[in-house]
């Protein structure tokens, strides 16, 4: 395992990229299904949310291999979000990370079904895992489907949607963000240490720490809109501001923003030590989630 | 197990129908999701699939039970696959069995999300079934992601839009219905015949079965689509030849067309045969298909 978290990060992105092109490249579809697909899933994604999974998992156990389908299937389900929320009906965005979204390269109905795809195709990917006995498949389906869907992400889109042109307070804040993003970000930590043979009790305090993650990661998007750099983020600054939703900015100030993304931060890092996983790799991404500049 | 195949069918409507609500409604989700996705779910679908599964189901076993899930969660899958062919940016549909449209009720934004949120929870419906085990439920979901994804309808709609403004020969037809309407039958068949512990050989001669059953059902729609009954269908007929679209009466006449359908039909009454269920529904259900008129 590579000793800083820049090496650590780059090592698994690599393998996480190798594995999606193994995952895409081997299927027999039509052809601009599969360029759609596959544009989204090389479009510069940060890969953090399967490299949180497979540094949950080594928190517990040697070898990532056993969390590469999850991991997979994760960014495929964060990837086809992206692609649904950027369509004209939806946030109707024409660039993401600096490109163009799927929608513009390809057409609004090859983006639907793009999404419809890697959403389907996630599920595959991880039922046909040979490394993965039964029961294993079916915890994490469970999971992902309970944490992606109606109950979790997907309810969570309808919930900003609703929020867009109205204020919201700080409780309802947290429950859209706990639900759009938290919940993968949950997926992420529970299968990997899971996967690893986390106890009862670590998992507990690692949906702990899952809950606080989320809303730094949140917190640092809404200060990164006003604060950021337009070249690093790969998008227009001050988005949030244009419309009314509500942001933690908004409601706390800048300087509350930061000190409540602090207080998420101890909360978090106290979850890792009852889990007793304080020297593992989730710390580290921890400190990075708070800081990070894009 | 009631005689004649018409309470047969709503015997089966009613349990199928009564079990999507059971599993929608107990959902603690936002509500005008909840609402979309009940809109859809109960605007008037015949339930063919569902019953499909269950009908195969018990031409070798007994007691519906652990068929319904699967029934339920294959409906979902097809009820989603039309709130998203109907959207603007696909074939932009206002109405279906007469009645408005997801998005037309809703908004676009909703609509996919409906679908999407669909989609994902039929994945949760059979990995939370307690009447399946673990091996059971990992089959079904190998089969419904692979014949649902990119490799089957979703692949499909691919070709079909690409289809929508040239000419196809008939194997070019052939295909796009295999995957769009095929691949969902072919699941229904295996599914139930599967959990019903069909042997390998039966399970070969049905997907045969389901392979000329798909043809039937797609040629009637074009038949329909030429001769039917606008107030039965629920829809605007003519609407194949107001594209360039290739369709089975466009290709061979239509009495070619009815030539062609019966000798599928033929074809799947013999692979029932191969596989000793010709006394099941599953022939009776061929027949109905085939002279359906809505």
């Amino acid at each position: 395992m590579p000793a800083n978290l820049t090496d650590y990060m780059n090592h698994y992105i690599t393998i996480i990229e190798q594995e999606i092109t193994n995952q895409l490249e081997k299927l027999e579809i039509p052809k601009p299904l599969k360029d759609s697909m596959l544009y989204s899933m090389n479009a510069g994604g940060k890969r953090l949310r399967p490299i949180l999974l497979i540094a949950s998992y080594e928190a517990f156990a040697n070898d990532y291999k056993k969390a590469l389908s999850s991991s997979v299937a994760l960014e495929m389900i964060h990837t086809y979000s992206l692609i649904h929320d950027d369509l004209p009906a939806m946030d109707n965005d024409d660039y993401r990370r600096g490109k163009l979204t799927n929608h513009k390269v390809f057409d609004e109905a090859t983006a639907i079904l793009a999404g419809d795809g890697l959403l389907t195709y996630s599920f595959e990917v991880i039922a046909n895992d040979p490394l993965l006995d039964e029961k294993q498949k079916i915890e994490i389906i469970k999971m992902l489907s309970h944490t992606s869907g109606p109950n979790g992400m997907v309810g969570g889109q309808i919930l900003d949607m609703q929020a867009e042109n109205r204020e919201s307070n700080l409780q309802e804040l947290e429950r859209i963000h706990e639900l759009k993003t938290g919940e993968l970000i949950k997926f992420a930590i529970y299968t990997g240490a899971y996967l690893g043979n986390a106890t009862k009790e670590q998992l507990q305090y690692l949906e702990e720490f899952a809950y606080y993650l989320g809303l730094i990661f949140q917190v640092q998007d809404d200060i990164l809109d006003v604060t950021g750099d337009e070249a690093k983020l790969g998008k227009r600054l001050g988005s949030d501001e244009e419309s009314k939703k509500s942001t933690y900015p908004r409601l706390l100030g800048i300087d509350g923003a930061i000190e409540l993304k602090n207080q998420y931060v101890t909360s978090a890092k106290n979850a890792l030590k009852k889990a007793e996983v304080e020297d593992s790799y989730l710390m580290n991404l921890t400190e990075h989630f708070s800081k990070r500049d894009h």
